[in-house]
């Protein structure tokens, strides 16, 4: 099974698009993330773990990083994970990446800055078992100043949608990061791109407005979107509820 | 002293712009690294240390990159250290991984992608202590794929190289990476971003020439490049008079 079947059978069997974002604040992470994780586990069809609030605690950061995946992978195996890494270097370094994000933390993909091309990628397109997450339209406010910059008359994060669903795609493992604060590029690249999945942060806290991206970004299956929500599950009251209710939302406009 | 100051003051104190790459790929990673160190410390006016040849070892590796930088800090105090991580996520993010890189492993400069803009990449660039080094116009073969898009008649990367020169480096704190293999495009990069110093790796294994990157690059003190052979210098069977080498050729051309 790829990774991307991997997600599909997931949000097919909990009717669920939601992402739960372990950007975990506290340390020592793991207890918490356990808690979080049993919480949410019925209407997560994914979790994303950003490796930074993680590296920020060196070593031991790592190890809670590490615990976190072993026991995800062992209690909840049919959850999709992604590794919210941002990571992009030439070939010979993002062996090492992938090596350490799919074999050492065993994630089911990654996300990955375009900036050096798909050349330089290759380490991860090649894995047809993992899913390649490429930032293409980002959720922060000035992430438009490369990526809107125009080229003969279109955007740079269109023309990277293009290049990814044409070129990078070959072995079907692609998807892009297009920000929740952006719902009417979301539409113009769901266009672009087919039933390619699109991994949506920016919901909540940043301000992504859930009808909206639902109506712009879902695929011809009602599918194709992993939507995420960190600090909004993570840090309510009742965790659990906070994911039913956004797994409900979302259903609301499926 | 800033980040950039540093580097000057040990560029002038030893008369090298050699940075040595512990791209180290054998495990456990410190002790080669003390004995590289130890054996090229004389010639080095700065060390990059890749981060992922430590994170694909997980948290064990990164210990090791710790004991490193410890080593570093300790007993060549005036070295100049790059975390060549290519980090870049929103601001929130890139909090957690300044954190890390600068004050947990203690280097002097980090290297980023440019892709999310300048305001994402605020907790870096407001670090007057500490430097940016912006990745411009990478080494690898496919880095024009997105590099090269013309905007206006520009290339991305010469785009980019104004925008870090005019609006990115408030703290005076920013550089830029520009691959060794494109020594014309160096060249119109010097031309834009005046003093500015300039990360060059690429030098040897993948390919470029020394001569071609100084008379390209040097800027108007015969400063302003920070040559860094990984493969070369570490592999060899004498790795100090490798880095000497280097030094010496860099410095006919200066």
């Amino acid at each position: 099974m790829t990774a991307v079947e991997k997600y599909n059978a997931r949000v097919e069997k909990i009717n669920s698009l939601v992402c739960v974002g372990l950007d975990t604040a506290e340390f020592p992470q793991f207890e918490f993330n356990r808690r979080i994780i049993d919480q949410t586990a019925k209407f997560a069809a994914a979790y994303k773990l950003n490796i930074a609030f993680y590296e920020s605690h060196g070593e031991a950061g790592l190890a809670e990083l590490k615990k976190t995946m072993d026991y995800l992978r062992a209690t909840y195996p049919e959850i999709f994970t992604i590794c919210d890494a941002k990571r992009g270097d030439i070939g010979h370094t993002n062996e090492k990446y992938a090596k350490a994000i799919f074999d050492y933390l065993g994630f089911d993909a990654v996300t990955l800055h375009p900036y050096l091309g798909r050349e330089a990628l290759e380490p991860f397109l090649n894995r047809a078992d993992k899913a390649a997450i490429i930032l293409c339209k980002t959720s922060n406010l000035g992430g438009g100043e490369l990526q809107d910059l125009q080229i003969s008359g279109n955007p740079l994060w269109r023309v990277l949608a293009e290049k990814v669903f044409k070129d990078w795609n070959t072995n079907g493992n692609c998807m892009l990061v297009v920000g929740g604060t952006y719902p009417k590029e979301l539409a113009e690249i769901r266009k672009i791109v087919g039933d390619m999945t699109l991994l949506v942060p920016g919901i909540g806290v940043q301000g992504g407005d859930v009808r909206a991206v639902c109506e712009a970004g879902l695929n011809s299956q009602k599918y194709g979107l992993i939507i995420n929500s960190s600090r909004g599950i993570i840090f309510a009251d009742d965790p659990g509820a906070a994911a039913r209710k956004l797994r409900d939302e979302i259903n609301e406009y499926r």
